[in-house]
């Protein structure tokens, strides 16, 4: 791992590197999101501040864990302040690793369920983490683009709605008291707030459920290639087909599949 | 905690108690499903024969970990055997705690994420556990009723279908590279085997998600009532609008009401 002075530098030549391959190539891309030096938090949000308000970065990509923390942590505040201000998303990719074991007993993950499972978990966690701590509240302005149509939260968006709305009850060691008030609005609107990608592999019954709970104005197309099968091919395809087989006005039909990130990522 | 021997008597003792209560009510309780000591794998293999084969249980009631532990660990597996042979089911509850953190710098859980999101996280890690494993390929006759209408699994069909397909990819300390034809059948079919209940505090829908991935033979009311308002009224009244308002066949209703548990619990 990049020590922090490294790390600053690598975000750096990454991002004018990208950014160098949009000016080049327009044709070829629409616009790039920038990486950011997570372990050294300050010269992150410079980073963020340099591409995304005084550069033309289209966004940032965060990963859900930063060495094993959680992106809530007051540290990495400042970054988000530079998102929410630029008015350009965070794309929240999920990090977890096989070293995250799936029962306590147990030291490491079998059989991939890290990845297959534990992904769009840890992607649900934070999304949990930021609402309760505070950010999202704090940075009415901040965008997030989840992962997988927003992972966990909309099918169980009751469980979560009623299960929470007793959060304390369950907890003797914390005062989780004042919480929900401090969220100013109904915690599900928080989740609602969150933009999703159709990244789901082109599984059409979590896509319906997903949409129905975001709404058009809230989901974007995407596809998760180069992963799948054909280098990604297949994904593109289903996606797709899934998409286009939605009972749906053409109208959100434009806007899932580009009018959303035309004006999400401020492109032309 | 009580020592394997003290368990062991614990159950026998409880699992008496619900046959006599509905021995004595049987216009209040239609059945009763037992508690194993799962500390005394050996213990907990002979009380369920006692109840599912001697007696007129209708059902276990097994939590998805075992002090930290996976079902799926071969010490447990003579449980399963028991209930395969007695044709009734394993009823699945998640059973995380605080102590499990969200994310591995931390020491716990934090806003009770354990039991909102955690709980049907590791529901879906224990149906891996025990496909991967070959449990449920050793045991077909075995069935599994799972809590919150499959948990992760309907959502993220098309996920874990391809990205299951190319087990052993990410991994380099294991080799996984006959898990899959071990199966004997296509890996959502082992998935699509599970039962699962309604029980999503009246979710609308992930309802519909779940309902469409299992199937109106392998979906079974339930409301997680005494949880929820009012005593889990709530909870109760609201999963039944839920279903009385899905645009399916009257038939498929009456199954997800009382025709599947009927069979399913070997209830007259």
């Amino acid at each position: 791992m990049a020590g922090p002075q490294e790390a600053a530098e690598f975000a750096r030549v990454a991002n004018d590197g990208l950014a160098e391959l949009c000016a080049k190539h327009p044709d070829r891309f629409a616009g790039y999101v920038g990486a950011l030096p997570m372990n050294a938090p300050e010269a992150a949000a410079k980073e963020a501040e340099r591409i995304l308000i005084h550069g033309n970065a289209n966004g940032l990509q965060l990963h859900a864990n930063v060495a094993g923390a959680c992106l809530d942590e007051p540290r990495f505040f400042p970054i988000f302040e530079v998102a929410a201000k630029s008015g350009k998303p965070v794309l929240l990719h999920p990090a977890r690793t096989p070293n995250v074991a799936d029962f306590p007993a147990e030291t490491k993950s079998k059989y991939e369920i890290w990845a297959i499972l534990g992904w769009p978990y840890e992607t649900s966690c934070t999304m949990a983490r930021l609402i309760f701590s505070g950010v999202t509240t704090r940075l009415p302005d901040l965008k997030i683009l989840i992962h997988h149509l927003g992972a966990m939260i909309p099918f169980f968006d009751a469980r979560l709605d009623t299960g929470w709305a007793t959060l304390g009850s369950r907890t003797s060691d914390e005062d989780y008291g004042g919480v929900l008030k401090m969220l100013g609005k109904p915690l599900m609107d928080c989740f609602r707030d969150f933009y999703a990608d159709t990244a789901l592999c082109g599984g059409r019954i979590g896509t319906v459920c997903g949409l129905e709970f975001f709404g058009a104005d809230h989901v974007l197309f995407a596809s998760d290639a180069p992963f799948g099968a054909q280098g990604g091919a297949s994904y593109i395809r289903e996606t797709m087909k899934v998409i286009a087989g939605l009972e749906i006005a053409r109208a959100d039909k434009e806007k899932i599949c580009y009018r959303n990130a035309q004006a999400l990522f401020k492109l032309s």
